[in-house]
């Protein structure tokens, strides 16, 4: 039989385990042209809390007593497709199951020699992607500015301080502990860390650690970093509104300072961004990516939660910041 | 005698007539390179009250006990200087006063034949340049797209309607009177209107003239109806943060609903606008306006006060909404 993970319940507020539901059907049977795909690794992000909604988004809501979906590492183990062989490694939106079918459309094989499986979810999937096409694309990072980063000890944000270096700016990170305040700097070489629980005062936080003003806010976030971030943004400074996980558990939108003041004193550049609608711009990003990687110039961290039955509560603890970097699931 | 216009107080809240004083100095006289000037026609704008606040802005605070200045057109009533004539008409930011001397630096020559001279302070300065350059580079307004203006019959807001007709685009203003909205339909072609002081649900309202969703967002105002333009925002929607006269004579930010999630889930780009920032575009913008307002493309009103000692109260009366179109002091 065949594990499936389906969507018991649209959460209120908080997602709960009792949300998913575990369900057993017949291990499905490849057609001519299908191939069937085994389950290796699973991505857990976020934005996955989103489609969770029953309302219109950029891409549809889950549906419920449907499987789940997100990025997906799995094996080949039989093809009647001639494109891919058995013992290929694909890469993909793909169910919440531990065995699949699929046509091929929309995979794309990953090479286990050239880098771990789970970097294909990571630093040279859409959390790498997300990272470098925001930072050139939407926040136009320039040598020499101030880069601040939140959620930046996580996947996406750790890519972006380490772009940041790269790039020969100034970047300060912010998280909610000081382990990842240390890992910031340690490894992933951030000149300044913001421990935002232990702060009394962000703004006045921000403005220390950015004497020269904040030019880029890559916001993970949302809410009263959000307006720490732009107290002390630059004339002409770029926001990339990249998530906002401290809204995504509320019921109802919350209130925060106005910005237009600020929009247009310091004509300020706020500019949402879904790594998706730059699908074309993939190629020469990984590329990219990949360079770095095998330069030594970028490193990354993962949490690894292994077990199928798992994959629920690894996606609930990314809203209690569990993960240290990309939370992947090993089946 | 000279009669100069100072700031006395800088207001708190909503500015008043005692905040200013008219003060009495000699005459001044040219020297050798300059030029006497005579007020002619004075520009009166709600960014003004920005300036009466001692704060690190775009350009310098007003310093209390000294001349307010504004976009003036004045006569050249004595030259010494090769470049200008007696008789030739410019226009610059000029001091509140009567006469004045000038170098030159910075004041072009405007024909009196070409247009009246008022509407170099308004369609053909920087209320047309305000509403063309934005719509270009920020708005990034295209053909079929859907055009939402608020301030809607005032002197910008209804020369970005008009060029959003020029475009092809679908054009709704927002104003506070019937009046208003019958001269934005009427007179400058906007498609339909909505007054905001009579509607009781502006998402609503938004949301039924606005059947497509909102691609373009132009704001004159912030606050309350920049809540119902993001709410009706189409994906890629871009959102021109050219004012926010509902704030101005706040004494503490207000709140607002948070708009990062909407952000993200609709890929939006909010922009502030200052046109300052954009003199290299202002030669080839200014021949556009010039060209649609000599084939009767574009139109504009203007409330036009009579004599100096008005200037306060006409600079108070933008914030009661008394002007239609640009408020210009003819002195």
């Amino acid at each position: 039989m065949n594990q499936v993970i389906h969507l018991k319940n649209r959460p209120k507020g908080k997602p709960e385990l009792e949300d998913f539901e575990f369900v057993e059907e017949k291990k499905p049977q490849a057609a001519d042209g299908e191939m069937l795909l085994k389950t290796k690794y699973v991505s857990v992000d976020p934005y996955l809390r989103g489609r969770m909604r029953d309302e219109e988004s950029y891409i549809p809501p889950f549906q419920l007593n449907e499987p789940l979906e997100s990025g997906i590492i799995a094996e080949v183990v039989e093809s009647k497709n001639p494109n891919f062989e058995k013992g290929d490694f694909v890469n993909g939106m793909l169910d919440w199951k531990e065995y699949q079918t699929a046509t091929g459309n929309g995979l794309n094989k990953v090479d286990p020699d050239k880098a771990s499986l789970s970097a294909y979810l990571g630093i040279l999937g859409l959390t790498g992607l997300t990272a470098y096409i925001s930072l050139e694309h939407i926040g136009k990072l320039q040598e020499g500015e101030t880069l601040l980063v939140s959620g930046a000890s996580g996947a996406v944000g750790s890519t972006v301080g380490q772009i940041g270096k790269i790039k020969g700016c100034r970047v300060v990170g912010i998280a909610g502990t000081d382990e990842k305040i240390k890992l910031m700097k340690e490894k992933f070489g951030f000149d300044h860390g913001i421990n935002y629980k232990t702060i009394d005062d962000m703004n006045q936080a921000v403005a220390k650690a950015c004497p020269d003003g904040v030019d880029v806010y890559f916001d993970n976030v949302g809410g009263e970093i959000l307006d720490a971030a732009m107290q002390n943004i630059n004339k002409d400074g770029r926001v990339i509104n990249c998530g906002a996980i401290s809204l995504y558990n509320m019921t109802e939108t919350p209130k925060g300072p106005r910005y237009e003041g600020i929009m247009v004193k310091k004509t300020v550049r706020m500019q949402g961004f879904l790594v998706r609608d730059h699908v074309r711009e993939f190629g020469p990003a990984t590329q990219q990516l990949a360079q770095w990687l095998s330069a030594d110039k970028l490193t990354y961290e993962e949490t690894i939660v292994e077990g199928f039955k798992n994959i629920p509560q690894a996606f609930l603890d990314l809203f209690e910041g569990k993960n240290k970097g990309k939370m992947v699931v090993k089946v």
